[in-house]
Order: structure tokens, then C-alpha cells, then sequence
């Protein structure tokens, strides 16, 4: 289901690895890391329940993000673009990545060309964090 | 434009009492901050450009956040929900609240009946948000 709202890619790599790669692909595209959510960490302290290695990175492109804010401050609901991480039960990891576009579009504000051509870019740099990403499991393979 | 997406406030406080009554409105809801991103810091910073004062919170309600994750963990790429704040030029302060369904619909992650209630809840907690913020605006007045 996730399709609908961006893309998924599993791998092989352990939580801890792939969440350096990950971080490793968003810079590559320009992308800083922003906010961090241990949801784990924070289940467990708020809640006291127990949950998975899951991670949520907020990643932001700034010279993107300024353009899109100066086109209609109301982006900033939107933003950073999430990338979430976390452990699946064979000891590999899910790596979730936001499809800017789905919600430039949910927020009716792709109509305002200069927000759709920001919202592109960003889409086509996060796709490549993916094809990246990819990558690396089929050369581990 | 911002009605689509969520809710927006004009309030006469200035930028930094806003950010504190949007925190201990957010607070009285069940929502903690979990995030918050200082979008005029951050341009400086990795820019060099001028911004006026804009802030980022990201909250979250950690039950709603474990029930909505423990039923579609594709939610992670929708949370936490952004608020946003920033000074307005007559020197008061523009907040903007995310809508939680709003974002679900665009996911179609609105047809699990489960998540739709736990978005139902959140909105409303947010609602109420808005209302005390409003509320305030009218007592100063």
C-alpha cells in the first residue's frame, strides 16, 4: 500500500546499516537530515511498550525547501520529506521514501507551477535515493 | 490556499509568545513536540539567506501514533503533524495546523477503517488546538 504515498525498498542490510546508507544516498542528492524520530525510543518512554527498530528522517533539501516556502508558506505543512527505516523479522530492514508530488497533490497546491517543478525536483533526487539504495542489494547479491 | 491542507490562525502575538501558546495548546491535547525545525536558522546556516522568524513543530500523540503505525506502518511517512509558525510583517504571527486526514486521504490509507478513527481522533484533538489559539485572539481583542 505504501506505493500510493511513496516508495518502498527492502533490504538485506541490518537496521543500523541500512539506516547509514540511507543517510549516506540523501546526501548524495542533497539531502541533510534535519529531524530524527527514534519511534522506538520514544514508545518506550512515553508508553512503556515495547516496538521495532523504526526510524523516521526528516530530509530536506534547502535551496528546494526555501523556493517552495517563498512560493506559499503553506509547504511548510508538508516538509521535511520523510524517510522512514525499520527491522523486518529476517533481519533485514524496510526503507519507506515520501513521494513529494502525492502530497503537493493532496494539498491542491500543484496547481502553482513553480511549487510542481520544486516538487519534481525533489521527486526525481528522492527516486534516485532509491535506484541507489536498490543498487546496493543487488550487487550484496 | 492553506484551508486544504489544514487550518490556519492569525494571532496578534508576536512570533515567540505564538510559538509557546501553540506549544502549551498542543500540550493540553496530549500532543508532545517531537520535532522542531528552525526554517530561519537553517537558511542562514546552509544558505546564507534571510528569512523571517518560521518554525516547524512536528507532534505527535505517542498512543495514536503506536495504534496508526501497529495498523499501516506507512503512516511513518505522514508523521508526526506539522505545525507551523511564523512572524507575519505587522508584527504579529500566522499558525498553521496540518489536517491528519487530509494526508490520509491523499495516502488512500483512509479506507482502514482502524487508522480513519485514529485520524478522526487526532484531527479533532487538533481542532480543539485551533479553537483555544482562536479563543485567546478574542480575549486579547
Amino acid at each position: 500500500m505504501s506505493h500510493t504515498l511513496g516508495t518502498e525498498i527492502r533490504l538485506n542490510d541490518p537496521f543500523v546499516t541500512a539506516v547509514e546508507r540511507v543517510r549516506s544516498a540523501l546526501k548524495s542528492e542533497g539531502f541533510g537530515v534535519l529531524t530524527e524520530v527514534d519511534l522506538r525510543a520514544t514508545f518506550k518512554e512515553k508508553l512503556g511498550a515495547d516496538f521495532r527498530p523504526f526510524i523516521m528522517l526528516g530530509a530536506c533539501n534547502p535551496p528546494l525547501a526555501l523556493r517552495a516556502l517563498t512560493a506559499a508558506p503553506e509547504v511548510g505543512l508538508l516538509l521535511p520529506c520523510n524517510v522512514t527505516i525499520e527491522s523486518d523479522d529476517a533481519g533485514g530492514s524496510v526503507v519507506r521514501i515520501v513521494d513529494p508530488r502525492i502530497l503537493l497533490a493532496a494539498a491542491r497546491l500543484a496547481e502553482i507551477p513553480q511549487l510542481r517543478e520544486i516538487a519534481d525536483d525533489a521527486g526525481a533526487r528522492l527516486a534516485r535515493v532509491a535506484t541507489d539504495l536498490r543498487r546496493k542489494v543487488q550487487h550484496a547479491a
